[in-house]
């Protein structure tokens, strides 16, 4: 049996995984963050125990914890790097909980361990070179090359969120204009709404979707006006469309995988989303001489973290 | 021995590389492209016997032929995909070659091939991972992981210089706007000198270096004039150097390597080039917990892609 555990900036999930990727029993807590990290660690440690209880099992039975979080992961000495969510930086997040149980801890970014689930039981499951791409209040990557995680020489690659695609009205929270995520994020969606209904006094449907509040728009709600065919929606949708295309044509013209998957709250504009983008990056390929990789939606969903984290290994 | 082809735009340079990477003998000839393909292979192939009749040779002691090429490279099939300054779609370039001699041929992009050697015996010689990027009329790129070629499932990628990057006054040859090659190559500084003289009617020096002719612009008297304190000269250099940390940050938040290479043309800037890009990049680090890979010149020349060339395999 093997614990993944999906450590997110609202909530904690964790399960125990069997060797079939079979979700055997699961729990969620707060992550309550902004405490010292040893108190979410404490807590992560109480929530293992309590699950392995639950579910009549002991210790001994897990093969490997394995935790995927937002942010850079030095899975070589189980320190967490740096996570802006959690505020952490060289946090000993995996050594803590070894040291605990005395079990083999991985610790590996979010979105990477996403990107693992989805090539060993989602959509990307018949191919050996894939990216993921998840794609809610920010953008994270995740690298499988050969069948295998590519996090780079110092744990911080696959951050294609922080590609710079562009200028920008807002700068990102890494500090850098121009980010991928400040463009074709659920965020960057909402940001630019704001600022062309209060900035630049544009009429839509869309405040009156997020009844007359700027700060109750949300992602769905412009895709809705969009399909309606309001004109501010189309104009937020496009753009969008637009920097997440090329964002892809980046990964086209410097990984060249053999797929693409999307995955995050924004995913749920579905084959809607995939078409428009098909559409848009088939336009903007380097050369119709090859058939570039497919764009297709994640599969598995939540689950995909705590899945994909439970069978991290050396 | 082992025969290493640098195939350019202009000129074709073949040599004698030893297993330990010493050219015996090497020899240049005009591309003289435009012609049809057959004629140029066919020159190749003159060009491979006279070298290994000149050596006192045989063609049975060569055990390989590697060619770089300007553009995509399908190595499993031995055909050229793609090269724009080649005009050339889908040639049966290392196919020819391997029927006439005989031999294994091995076909690869030519900044790959020239980021190999490099990785084998030039700057980034002891590392595992590491991007060569070279600048001159176009960028390219070349990417090593795990001291292998790496180009993608397609053979498209590593085209670093097509990552869009900004919108741009021109469209790049690809037909996007924003590629990289399009703000930071040789090609680009002069095309933004020339803009900015004759549209914005900017005073300065570079135009008296050029001996007032426009298309005697190149990268060498923009960055005179820079050194010198010509405006017009400091804000190109500024420009290209801003858009060419944008690159080397994309590519650390991507692929993360241990080390980047800068070859070609625009290198010979030389130090000063480094260490502008090493404080423009390091105010753009995503997190200032890792040491990201170093920034260093390129080491073989000229010779990077005939070295290269020779040591590719299968």
């Amino acid at each position: 049996m093997l614990v993944g555990i999906d450590l997110g900036g609202t909530s904690i999930k964790a399960g125990l995984v069997d060797r079939e990727g079979r979700i055997l029993i699961q729990s969620f807590i707060d992550t309550k963050v902004g405490r010292d990290y040893r108190l979410i660690i404490k807590d992560m440690i109480d929530q293992i125990e309590r699950l392995v209880w639950d579910y009549g099992s002991c210790i001994d039975d897990i093969e490997s914890i394995g935790i995927g979080a937002p942010g850079l992961m030095n899975y070589k000495s189980g320190y967490a790097i740096y996570c802006t969510n959690l505020f952490w930086n060289n946090v000993p997040l995996g050594v803590i909980i070894e040291e605990h149980f005395k079990r083999p801890v991985y610790i590996e970014n979010d979105a990477t361990v996403a990107g693992l689930a989805e090539s060993l039981f989602g959509s990307t499951r018949n191919v050996s070179n894939s990216v993921f791409l998840t794609i809610g209040t920010g953008i994270g990557g995740g690298i499988i090359i050969n069948n295998k995680i590519y996090s780079g020489s110092h744990f911080a690659g696959s951050e294609i969120g922080h590609m710079i695609v562009g200028d920008n009205f807002y700068r990102c929270n890494c500090g850098n204009n121009g980010c991928l995520e400040t463009f074709a994020s659920a965020t960057a969606m909402k940001k630019y709404a704001v600022e062309r209904l209060e900035k630049d006094k544009i009429k839509s449907n869309i405040l009156d979707k997020a009844e007359g509040k700027t700060d109750k728009i949300n992602a769905k709600i412009i895709f809705d006006a969009a399909k309606e065919g309001d004109l501010l929606g189309t104009e937020i949708v496009d753009r969008m469309i637009k920097y997440l295309s090329i964002g892809i044509i980046n990964v086209y013209n410097v990984l060249d995988p053999d797929m693409i998957a999307i995955g995050g709250g924004v995913s749920k504009a579905g084959d809607y989303l995939i078409e428009r983008l098909k559409t848009e990056v088939g336009e903007r390929i380097y050369t119709p001489n090859i058939k570039y990789g497919d764009i297709v939606l994640a599969q598995l969903g939540n689950e995909a973290g705590m899945l994909g984290a439970a069978f991290l290994e050396k």
